[in-house]
């Protein structure tokens, strides 16, 4: 690939365009707004001039709804050999494309699993996609020469290439990644009349559950708006599961023994439904979490303690997985739980305990 | 303190006693069970021989549902000068106790907010509460001395003492304890049946959302049973909110234009309250996470990476609040994110850089 155009230059489209011009492709840039366009170029991302036509490939990075139209335009004025888009919902591009006899066979759908908190170019970042998945869409009528070229695109931005059906994809991102945001928000919005005490003991739990409500408002309303029915769909029976949960929390609160009884089965049950689950989400590597230990270490809160302990790490040859630190409120101590392979956990607990650390065994 | 007593071994009462043990105290077991007894007096966690009546505080470590019996009958043998619990609710075992009729001058309710996924004597540690918040109840009854040998006991614990109203505590736990977890176990449930390419796919933030779904579904099954209606209060607030999402979400995905723009703005206002919620929570120290500026650095997978990367940061003078690991299935590299103070962050991304790291900036 020598030459691309990137046609939206937002967070996603500046970051591959940016990746591109870091690759030595001639990136051409394109967005109807003048001044988004201007950062994006003053950030390096590439050209504002008109390419030399055709383009390598085109990357069509603008909102899911404007992707069908801005795809037969650029198709009309023969931009590029080859297209792809980086919209987050596949099947409804798809269909809009066709219904506006665009030609399937040099489009590609598309979607790196990539983003941050920061919108608009200036949140932009070359290495945004390294090692993250990015989803193809092909369909019977695609053209291998688009497939090869958007793999060489991905290739090009780090990321790792996961060929999917477009209403697959749809599915899948509306399970591992627009519910959750959902069911995290709705969590979090629990907590905002908290009481001061409450708060104060919340611990890496409700933490951790409610990490991605932070996310932006009007950008994840955009996103859940665009799959909203495979959303819903996750949700009810999301909904299904608390409704059975909360009847039979109430039935354990009573006292009809019979039913405290078979109440206590549904949310054992339930329960292990979720560690089922939780079990099929790969950690670090695509390994599920449960192939690596846990070292807990005790550590001070003075600057250099983790440099002190990652280095003892280092030094034992053992390569760390995995980190979480916990403290609490104006305490001085912490603990950091290392996770290694399960083979170098008892030689790093040794090793640890050998220098002074105090690791709980 | 020199004496205390802890009834029940399981993995509360036995830290208890190791802790108590690790600080000077002569510890006096006792459990119904008894390999669960000799057990944790083999961890060295105290004596199984009848105490030198009255010992200075008994730590009565029973499920909830037995608080008040054992204490009853603790009392009445004048075991202790001072008796409290270590149940994860409090109002139902205090009601019980004043229906035993038990006094209520010497006895203080207490819950440790600390626990692992291990459960028993073995999973037992000493500084399983180090730093972690200690919730005591107090009633208009509860004598002062008793108030002080709990807060001793909490003090030779290192945790950090929290006075509460036992149903303001039961209140605050099914909020930042007991609903996170059935909403995590829930949406992890979701996971079970999901297709390999959406499990390819998943990224940290569902990975965070179900973390907790792990636990052990029949010690939970107990512990929401103890505190069901109080869980099931916000569960029914959450389940109000989840059906307005998807009224939401089915009108985003209708034709109707009127009833789409309110729609939208329903999911912006629910998403903004998350946002609100989330920013509740405290992180470490109890600062609130906003206060820490994020410093994104590429690492490759390579033993010792860590090592250098926090030796360098510690070289920079600056403490690191917090870390967070992102690797893609098969790459070797990813992104380590350190959380340092804001005034850290310009400093110590120049000076990685200076070294030759790559720091998104």
């Amino acid at each position: 690939m020598r030459t691309a155009a990137v046609i939206g230059t937002g967070l996603i489209g500046t970051s591959v365009a940016l990746a591109l011009t870091r690759r030595g492709v001639a990136v051409y840039l394109a967005d109807r707004d003048e001044s988004t366009l201007r950062t994006a170029a003053s950030l390096g991302a590439g050209d504002v001039s008109e390419p030399p036509v055709p383009v390598d490939l085109a990357v069509i990075a603008v909102p899911p709804a404007h992707v069908a139209t801005v795809l037969g335009d650029a198709q009309r004025r023969g931009l590029a050999a080859a297209y792809t888009d980086v919209a987050s919902v596949k099947a409804g591009p798809q269909d809009a494309a066709a219904a506006h006899g665009v030609d399937p066979k040099t489009y590609i759908g598309g979607h790196p699993l990539a983003g941050r908190e920061i919108t608009g170019p200036l949140g932009a970042r070359a290495d945004l996609f390294d090692g993250r998945p990015w989803v193809l869409t092909p369909t019977a009528e695609t053209g291998r020469d688009a497939l090869n070229r958007a793999l060489e695109l991905i290739s090009l931005c780090g990321a790792v290439p996961v060929v999917m059906d477009a209403a697959d994809h749809d599915h899948a991102v509306a399970l591992i990644s627009h519910t959750p945001h959902v069911v995290s928000a709705i969590m979090a919005a629990r907590l905002e009349h908290a009481s001061e005490d409450a708060a104060r003991i919340a611990g890496p739990g409700v933490r951790d559950v409610t990490r991605i409500a932070a996310g932006d408002p009007q950008l994840w309303q955009e996103i859940l708006s665009a799959n909203a029915n495979a959303v819903a769909d996750v949700l009810e029976e999301y909904a299904a599961d608390l409704n059975a949960a909360v009847s039979a929390l109430r039935a354990l609160a009573a006292p009809d023994t019979d039913k405290r009884s078979s109440a206590r089965e549904e949310l054992v049950a339930l329960l292990q439904r979720g560690n089922a689950g939780q079990s099929r989400i790969p950690g670090k590597h695509g390994a599920p979490r449960a192939v690596y230990a846990a070292v807990p270490v005790v550590i001070s809160d003075a600057p250099g303690e983790l440099a002190r302990l990652f280095a003892a790490a280092g030094a034992a040859g053992v390569n760390i997985e995995d980190v979480r630190i916990e403290h609490s409120p104006g305490q001085p101590v912490g603990l950091v739980t290392l996770q290694v392979a399960p083979e170098s956990a008892e030689p790093l607990t040794a090793r640890l305990t050998e220098r002074g650390w105090t690791v709980r065994s």
